[in-house]
């Protein structure tokens, strides 16, 4: 149960409403989020009907949790995030695209080239990379965070990257729009508590086993922090499968989007972990409700450091995207276009 | 390996050359099909080139394993299988629809209409049902596809129905247009045995914890016994997620049909067990590049005696294929239609 | 629930208890089970306890399902199951050894004392075997049967063998001490019935991804058909995992156990595939709980036509059940010997 | 490949030896482990034979990757750890015991004498709480590893308790004998590195979907940056079923003590989530070849702030601990028991 504040309500309605609200329904939790106060009441089970009549009360909404602040019933129509001036969960289906790591200035500029040939909105690439190994590329850190900058400056393309521990996220906000949290991360809660007071939108991946109620959860960590700004990526499950890299459960969109009123996005590049899947795997992503999709590109794949192997060609990349802007068309939902100062970058 | 012949070839040839070849190549299994006699040569892994210049065979074909004849290789523009008058595998997309169990006349009569109204043009509709519990209602026996077949004359709706043992097969044989094989009995050998011999189109769905190379097997120990028209069916797997019946594989289909020349379908009821998630998953199967699905449709799903739960009413049935239409064309593979005798019953 | 009715209930009698249970309770199944007639009333899921001072009823049940006669609560000392002269579930641990298959009588003839040195008291060797590809060795069919009933007749080890249809079940029952029911076939539900109709017992190998319920379902089909020697036996299920052929579920086995009153066995060869890791979880199960374990032992392993890579050589079965006495010794369920008759056959 | 050099090495050799390595074979990674210097090849699949005759070179070790430092063939017969005095991985087996989170001194005192009554010789207990809600108890944090300190002082028990951040990792090595890695952690590499660089011993908790690679891989990041005490734990994986928390995996025990000289131990609290489980998979993982067992213990498991459910009571513990005995015995394998000086704690 979320009892949502006016913005008019003073410290001492807020301090006397917190204290009758605990005494009948357990702990509270304030958060403030887009500038208004909520107040989880994550064991009020039942309704809090009598606060229903308090001046300063707007609204109580009913959840029954494990997750609150991400249950659709907040926002029942949906919420929408904004990254680098464009626009994810809004009527259009969004397209980031980039290669999985940053590796070289010229390596970045072909990528973003390639992405916005191809109609991509926004630019991925990793600055710090989570790998199995240890003696595998790292990624280049705050190097690899300030080219990104350099190259969102030249294309116009707003960006995101990854972190990987608390400390790297005030980086990832200096430097890019967006911060992503990997599948392994999913339940970093250090690093998803972190998210959550950066003031920078999240991509927020699934743990690659993680059920429904464990990712809205992590997404809960993030927005009890006081960031609604968060945006779930399906990237594949670990089931018996063994013909591709992981498993895409796209029936899982359909399924959070009921649950929840956050963006989801797709990524069919590190599910399948094959190039000459990713293209059905798009198309199946916008039809199955998505609001977009996250796919890598390098324009020499067999040279890149990091999962190269799944990278697209710019021109492959260039041909999903048209396929795709048809099916969207038809689906109602067409792409998201880049927006017009992109065309003038300095 | 497989050596296709002419169809020339007499006893006496055949008898050398398979004498040749499995001197060289070990065990040879000829196998029946279409009108051509085909070797099987699971153990020559390296080309058989020196039989290509002899006068009878008409290629070799480069299989290694462990399927054969569904491997691409072997037809690699796809196969497509008629079924009732009606195509799946070709430049359409194919719409099954009907009730997950015969119940009654009426109640079939009301499921095919639903169909037909929708766009559907085959009929599906269980008499044998396989059931967890002995003391769930396991469905019609002969008595159902004796309706089935009441229904298909009355509507021109060519029918699929299950076989759960040999002996059922020949059963449904005489009174239905395909036979399907569920995903309890997908290594259920002796039943596809009896299925390759039965001369009618079989519907194979995949085991839910089915391999790309088991269930591929499976439809080798069918076309093994002669029997070219196998249609595989993706059904959904079982993973560790709970929010549907099962995960639906949707990265499956592309990767099947670059292994097989055989046509795919989806099942999206079966698989989310939702009827609220079968629309996106519908369309996702299409633009995964699936040739098709089959839905479970229902009048009154909740006096349904065998999965009423994911059944769709049939609005929202006809809802789903309208919004299919319009995908399908985009994916430039439109809705196969109900051929001209469909409307005119006798 | 369950209604036992007493020995000298009389035809009039029961009809009468059918009529007014089912006309309170819903539908009712009538099983005679070890000369006993028991009436399963599946939906009654509150106590049926009215009929309980009946003359003729000796007790109810509560068993709120999906399985009834396979709960613990109709049997709560749990059950043991007769085999060849040796039992099953009992104060014993019992060991089952012997060849994937039948291959000839040699072989069958090593395994067989393989097994008895070792110190196994049942032999296993399959004669309808299913494989994954239609090209692999299929089993010897009758002939298998006979070789098998020879080697019993020799070695005096009661036999365990494979059906895989209906139509085998009663030549195994001919030829063999008990049918096992593969993973493969563990829905397959007419295979299920007649073993339930074929007088010997049942060896019900969980399928690769059963869940509890559909195991102890599965054993209801064979018990409400009138058989009550069913034993339950976890195999491996398919998990990620990709070290192991398959993932030993060992806890399983109290799960089981505490649910059912049926005896549960393990089989370490086939889950793991790997002969290295027999020994370790042969240990594991007893420590697990189980009553026994089946594990492959061929004198030639490289030679074997199935499934050869996990089978133990003579020596490492007889070095691993020495460690099993002691372990079986420390946990106060010694191992099943040979009954005295097997040293004298004739 | 792993090149061990002399202790007498002096630098101008190392440097020599590092360029002719990496141009013969590659990056070279050295790492300083129990006072030697290792330098690691992860290219240099074949052998680095050149190199054996080296001077200073002890011995040249033979791996394939993709861990290395974590790879039996460094240490062949095993590595052993010790931990408050105590060892893991020796010729005895192991049990650490205590509450799933520290909540009071009370609570954490009638705990260690559960665990020493019971014979236990670790003390385990949580200050950092990875909860999968942001509004369930998140652990009482330095407070928390305060208490487990006074509770060492008091009984003479080693203790471990979880890091979920790098922040962390130095407090706990302050606090606490042992450092755990959780479930949710095991590939947060920045987490791994920060554990390798803290000077004591690291309880690795299996991912619940990592593969043996990952695993071992994650050890390597610990072992690489130094850190040679690395203890693995098996806790669990998720799969299908839903009768336990997770399935437990004890086939992984063997397999990785084949692959690794770590030591392996197994937690069967937090795996099955049901303290009826407890006590027969404790016995399963000491006959699958553990070298040790963790398991949750609570004076009162209902008021737990934290995974309650799972948690035994103290004479629960015991009588466990007492059937273990008595395996152990059996496997040659005999409890550790509690050194002497903790009987005089002042």
């Amino acid at each position: 149960m979320i009892v949502e504040m006016s913005r008019t309500v003073n410290a001492h309605q807020l301090e006397q409403l917190l204290k009758s609200l605990s005494e009948q329904h357990g702990p509270v939790h304030p958060v403030s989020l887009d500038g208004r106060t909520l107040l989880v009441c994550p064991k009020a089970l039942g309704p809090v009907a009598d606060f229903d009549q308090h001046p300063e009360v707007l609204r109580t909404v009913h959840s029954t949790g494990p997750f609150h602040l991400a249950a659709r019933a907040l926002y029942p129509s949906g919420s929408r995030v904004r990254v680098g001036g464009v626009e994810i969960g809004g009527p259009g289906f969004t397209v980031i695209a980039g290669p999985c790591a940053v590796e070289t200035e010229e390596q970045l500029a072909a990528a973003a080239e390639a992405a916005i040939s191809a109609g991509a909105v926004l630019l991925r690439g990793g600055a710090y990379k989570p790998r199995t190994s240890p003696y595998e590329f790292q990624g280049l850190g705050e190097l690899g965070l300030r080219m990104l900058a350099g190259q969102r400056h030249l294309s116009g393309l707003g960006t995101v990257t990854e972190a990987t521990q608390p400390d790297e996220v005030a980086l990832v906000a200096e430097w890019a729009d967006m911060v992503q949290i990997g599948t392994r991360n999913m339940q970093n809660f250090p690093l998803l508590k972190e998210a959550g007071r950066a003031g920078l939108p999240v991509l927020l991946k699934r743990g690659m086993t993680a059920t429904v109620d464990e990712w809205l959860c992590a997404a809960e960590y993030i927005m009890s922090e006081g960031n609604p700004d968060v945006v779930l990526c399906e990237r594949g499950i670990r089931a018996f499968g063994r013909e591709t890299r992981f498993t895409l459960d796209l029936s899982i969109v359909p399924t959070v989007k009921r649950l929840s009123h956050l963006p989801v996005i797709v990524d069919p590049s590190h599910s399948t972990g094959d190039p000459a899947l990713v293209g059905p795997m798009t198309l199946a992503a916008a039809a199955a409700g998505a609001d977009g999709v996250i796919i890598d590109v390098h324009a020499d794949p067999a040279a890149a450091l990091c999962d190269g192997r799944q990278a697209l060609l710019p021109e492959e990349l260039k041909s999903i995207i048209d396929d795709l802007d048809r099916v969207t068309a038809a689906l109602g939902r067409p792409l998201v276009r880049q927006p017009a100062r992109a065309a003038l970058p300095i």
